[in-house]
């Protein structure tokens, strides 16, 4: 019964949950009806029932196939009109779900389109959460749970996913998961050669092998020319190449005015681009905002940290030792989730026409922020510390302030002299250890064990709250008693999967480019890096896997075309690889002196280095970025083809078909040949001439294309000159 | 009368020159037999006329309006399918003439096409100078001399051209040419800044001003940025974007074998791409070679020259002096045309598919050749000379050996210790006005000057040649003695201009590039660089406007969507401008030492200023690319419009006018509206669900979609629901 359960979705395309204030059920009751006219409009059925204490679910689908398939017709219309689509669709609405079978995240796309799509447009205009539908909680459809399994079981089996595995999760999530999946598959069956070189220089090579460097940076490169090339035959797999183009207007852009189109005499909203510009340029202040507070933070931690672990030592040492940790742990995600507010607001500031540009805006803030929490302390270890470390350390001297209560006698606060404080060698490797191996722990366990377990223990507390109130006999009326036996067990996972938060891909494909950035910048450093990476994100791919089926909504499908922004992130860190590499080869590859610092370090040598590097790596994207370029596919091939037919079905429609072929027309003379041909129309043509000539009157022009009738008469002049040329014969020559 | 003539090219569209050879008059003959009929056969008419001793001249038009714009429909149908074009043809070929006027670029460009397209795709198949056609010496369309006339009298008068003057010169030159003048009026607008700029750092801060560098870094930037919007906002008023998606093949493709397309059934010629990236590789051994050849015979001859003017102090050193510079005046152009060879070779080895890749990649090695040719010895001075010039001018002592004859005492031998040498401070700031100055002036005089003198003089010495040979009493029968009078000037004309060379667009573009080369590696060493191109690109222009109208053969219409291949060189230009100017203003801004040599050199820090400089140059640019990406323009907005025309019309067309404003179909439940209504439908759908019912077996999903038949009854059951909610009422609190 309950395996029969999980299979059945009783058609349900989509879930509204509506929520009922609690201090004004009327407000509630309006706007639940408007709720249901305004679907009902649309075209959508619907079907009400209980959530939760205060909450409806509101059941939503498709209330006509046949109308529906309007619906579908004219979004594959539009994809033709923008190039998407290669093939235009058929012309009768009611053949496009048969021709060409929907999807089911083609399907879910379409009804949460007329969902949310603004009444001008024709849709309900359901915008959750916010403006006049603030009480709208969640819209979302509902978990293919049989799916979800077969897919939970079948990835935990396998190694690689098949492109038809990543064919099935785009075909039910959509295209933009659809991406992340095909990016995490490639990346992880990139790792494989970075993880054995890793393996064999690490116990061959040791850290800071040169060769390392060169390798990981080419690797870097090629992967990184390799995804876009893959990109963009994905997007001929999945049919979504420009899809971009088609822009979805953002709710909340405020116009400047509404200008008139002189040309097409549309209205059409307006904001001057170099307002924009200006508002843009705010980035510089927010960007200097960021490094100055989560550097300070980062730094006066690291300072901190550095001369409790190496300079004190007083009562309390091992506990100290943890004080850095644990500022650092409360302040910086506090921080940083101010300034990506802050960085929200500017981004609204910045008024963008469309939600591509708008999520890109925002991503490119994102990205600054995630690259000083996540690279900077690393950053300080191996440019600061290490070179600097003798320098700057009796400064830390202003500490001792803050641990003079704790000393017990003068010597302990004495700052240690250059001479005798020794760097710590082991402190740059062990660093980097943690970013790979430890940190990768923290945050899988954060990311996918913490939610399943909150997620039971809030279940639990629930069941022990209501078994208490029931013992003390209040008896509070379950929502769920009023269900209809036979749909109990859907009901309950329908509450379920309301209570579930949204899953957001950005995050996940953060984690990624962060990830890809530590290998790029710093896996010289420790060659086991990429070793660990590929373990992890073997885990990485079902742990997200059971996140998104288990532990959250059921994402909106949403169409995409590339990973977006992102890519510009891979490619900045690839190419800061080839600095940062270069750099840390040169610095500590020579081996420590017995103060721990790396040998003499000559400034000249070092820039010298990293500019060669840089140049170098920039010259190979150069040459892989051609030569990938002209590599042939077969999804290449697939469009071209594709293309192709649609020119041929086009010219072939207009009598033309020859346009392919011939980019002339035939000749008359052509199309019948031989001499006698000729002849014909060569009469023909001279009587034509004739008669021309006596109707108008003559012109130069006229006088001098009627020396010669016909092609035949001109032949025999021309032969005529040829022969009293002053030129040898041919045939005597060779006569001779 | 002779003005008359000018203006009367008879309407002839094309002139073919064909040359019979002095020893086989038979062969000419029958090639003349063929070139007549293959030509009928494509539909043009033709008259034949003597051209010089041993040459005919047939005159080419197209032998019927009607058939002719049956060719221009065809053409711009092709347009339309690869997307030049927006608007779809008038489907009457007849119309095509009226409907869009045909320029002169156009009806050339189409009759080229005819006489030279491949008789298997229904053109002549003329391959002048080339296979079969050898004998074809020239295939050329006339000038129109009243329109040369003008021009070269306008634009004398005036400052900068208008857009206009560009659409008339791509209106009768076709685009390529159209491309370079609008490149050329872009770059000397632009150079009003640097030069006026230029002007006042010249007089206020003197040479290797690190002001100076810092704006000129940005204008070469904003330069190249604005210049690429530029080509793009051209491609749409001249109607030529994705122009170059359209690719003609080249006839000298060799393909390794024919494949058949899966999907298409059309038989391929097939290269594998692989083996063309494994021919390319020889590129680097080329060039290595180029800066080996070039290098060496640059350097030495640098050398010869240091050492002549600075250390040698012996007999004959004033003419000595000039060795070096004879020496690389003969041996430098010899040794890059040899290498020019070599490149184009290997380009043909690389067996391009289209002529655009073949252009392409023979663009890439002419730069690098010209490259060296043109930059290495002032790189010398610079980076060689100034910092290792007292280290290496002792060495110079082989060349004593060389002018041992012609010293007289043994003193004048011998080397100077470094103590004794000074280098000559003015060496570099005299080398780049010698590029700034005298080389421009050099430079116009051999191509626009030279030409019409070198032509002057063998007319002269042609007719001395005949008047002699009258005088001898030989009466060698003039080829022009047997022309009609009234045609007499005309052909006169024409043979004159079949005795002209051809225009080659690119040889004038690359000395632009060059020029721009200059100013962005090394302007700063003496800021009046800009004044001096400024003046000189305004002749530039009247000038070459001359050598097109006047000393060339007018060129066959080209249609293009960009500079090509150069713009790629002038980017690279600007940034490795960034690096050179960064590096000269650090060695020399801070004077000069009393040994003639800069200030001690720091190397790191030269580094580091190199390093920095670069890093904000890329930064800055991709700030330009994006400001000038959002810039929106006239062009644009009417590109935008066009395609939203099209788009609304074909939508039109297909009864789907309202999919622009409407993404989703009017329900009928909003098409009338009210309460009515919904009652109407509701009750008809209510029926209708319970004939379904009575019909089908009932499956679970139909009975939980049963429960509410209507949108009214889910109302009614869902106002029920919210009534049993345990929350307060709206209106109550009110009323509290």
């Amino acid at each position: 019964m309950a395996h029969k359960v999980l299979q059945d979705n009783f058609e349900v395309d989509y879930v509204i949950v509506l929520r009922v204030s609690s201090d004004d059920k009327q407000a509630g009751a309006a706007q639940f009806q408007k709720l249901i006219r305004v679907l009902a409009e649309t075209g959508l059925t619907t079907e009400v029932r209980r959530g939760d204490e205060t909450s409806l679910l509101v059941f939503v689908k498709a209330a006509d196939e046949q109308a529906f398939a309007e619906v579908v017709y004219r979004s594959r219309i539009k994809d033709w009109l923008h190039g998407i689509r290669q093939i235009q669709p058929t012309k009768d609405p009611a053949e496009t779900l048969t021709s060409e079978p929907l999807t089911p995240a083609e399907r879910l796309r379409m009804i949460h389109h007329m969902i949310c799509c603004p009444e001008e447009e024709g849709g309900a205009g359901i915008t959750p959460k916010h403006g006049q539908w603030k009480s709208v909680e969640a819209v979302f459809p509902l978990h293919d749970h049989v799916k979800n399994k077969k897919w939970l079981a079948e990835f935990a089996r396998k190694t690689f996913l098949t492109p038809e595995d990543l064919d099935e999760i785009r075909n039910s999530m959509g295209e933009q998961i659809g991406y992340y999946y095909a990016f995490l598959q490639s990346y992880f069956s990139f790792l494989i050669f970075p993880a054995a070189f890793g393996f064999s220089s690490w116990i061959l090579l040791g850290n800071f092998s040169a060769i390392y460097a060169v390798v990981n940076g080419l690797w870097c490169v090629v992967f990184v020319e390799y995804w876009k090339r893959q990109e963009q035959e994905l997007a001929i797999r999945w049919d979504v190449k420009n899809v971009s183009s088609i822009e979805d207007k953002r709710r909340e852009f405020v116009p400047e005015k509404t200008i008139t189109d002189s040309i097409t005499g549309e209205k059409m909203a307006y904001f001057p681009a170099k307002k924009r510009l200006q508002r843009q340029l705010l980035q510089i202040p927010l960007a200097i905002l960021c490094v100055v507070a989560l550097g300070a933070i980062i730094c006066t931690c690291y300072a901190i940290e550095i001369f409790i672990s190496e300079v004190y030592d007083g009562p309390l040492k091992s506990i100290l030792v943890f004080l850095p940790t644990i500022i650092l742990t409360l302040l910086v995600p506090a921080v940083s989730n101010y300034l990506t507010q802050f960085a929200e607001r500017l981004t609204y500031y910045e008024n963008y026409e469309t939600q591509d540009a708008h999520d890109k805006a925002m991503i490119s803030k994102v990205f600054v922020i995630n690259f000083i929490t996540s690279y900077l302390a690393i950053f300080l270890t191996s440019f600061v510390y290490v070179p600097f470390a003798s320098l700057l350390v009796p400064y830390l001297d202003i500490f001792s302030l803050t641990v003079k209560p704790f000393a017990q006698n003068e010597k302990q606060m004495q700052p240690p002299s250059p001479a005798q404080f020794t760097i710590n060698p082991n402190r740059i490797r062990d660093q980097m250890i943690y970013f790979a191996v430890t940190a990768q722990v923290v945050n899988f366990g954060m990311e996918t064990v913490m939610p399943i377990l909150t997620q039971k223990g809030t279940k639990k507390y629930k069941e022990m709250q209501s078994a208490r109130a029931e013992k003390n006999g209040g008896t509070v009326p379950s929502v769920s008693a009023n269900d209809p036996p036979e749909e109990k067990d859907f009901l309950t996972r329908v509450r379920e999967e309301a209570s579930l938060p949204d899953y957001d891909v950005a995050t996940d494909l953060r984690e990624m480019v962060i990830q890809f950035g530590y290998l790029a910048l710093f896996s010289v450093i420790w060659p086991l890096t990429p070793v660990s990476y590929f373990i992890n994100n073997w885990i990485e791919l079902r742990g997200d896997t059971f996140k998104l089926t288990v532990e959250c909504r059921r994402p909106n499908p949403a169409r995409a075309d590339s990973i977006g922004p992102w890519l510009d992130s891979l490619e900045f860190l690839a190419w800061l690889g080839s600095i940062t590499t270069a750099a840390l080869v040169y610095m500590f590859s020579g081996g420590q002196g017995p103060d721990g610092r790396p040998h003499a370090i000559c400034l000249w040598a070092l820039l010298l280095g990293v500019f060669c590097s840089e140049h170098i790596f920039l010259v190979v994207r150069v040459i892989v970025r051609y030569a990938i370029s002209k590599v042939d596919s077969a999804a290449m091939r697939k469009e071209r083809s594709e293309r192709f037919m649609v020119r041929k079905k086009f010219l072939e429609d207009a009598g033309l078909a020859d346009v392919i072929k011939y980019s002339l027309p035939k000749s008359p003379l052509k199309a019948t040949s031989g001499d006698q041909a000729f002849a014909n129309i060569t009469r023909d043509s001279l009587e034509e001439d004739a008669r021309r000539d006596s109707l108008k009157s003559t012109t130069a022009a006229d006088r001098f294309w009627n020396h010669q009738r016909s092609w035949a008469e001109a032949e025999k002049v021309g032969l005529g000159m040829i022969d009293l040329m002053d030129v040898k014969d041919g045939t005597e020559k060779k006569s001779q």
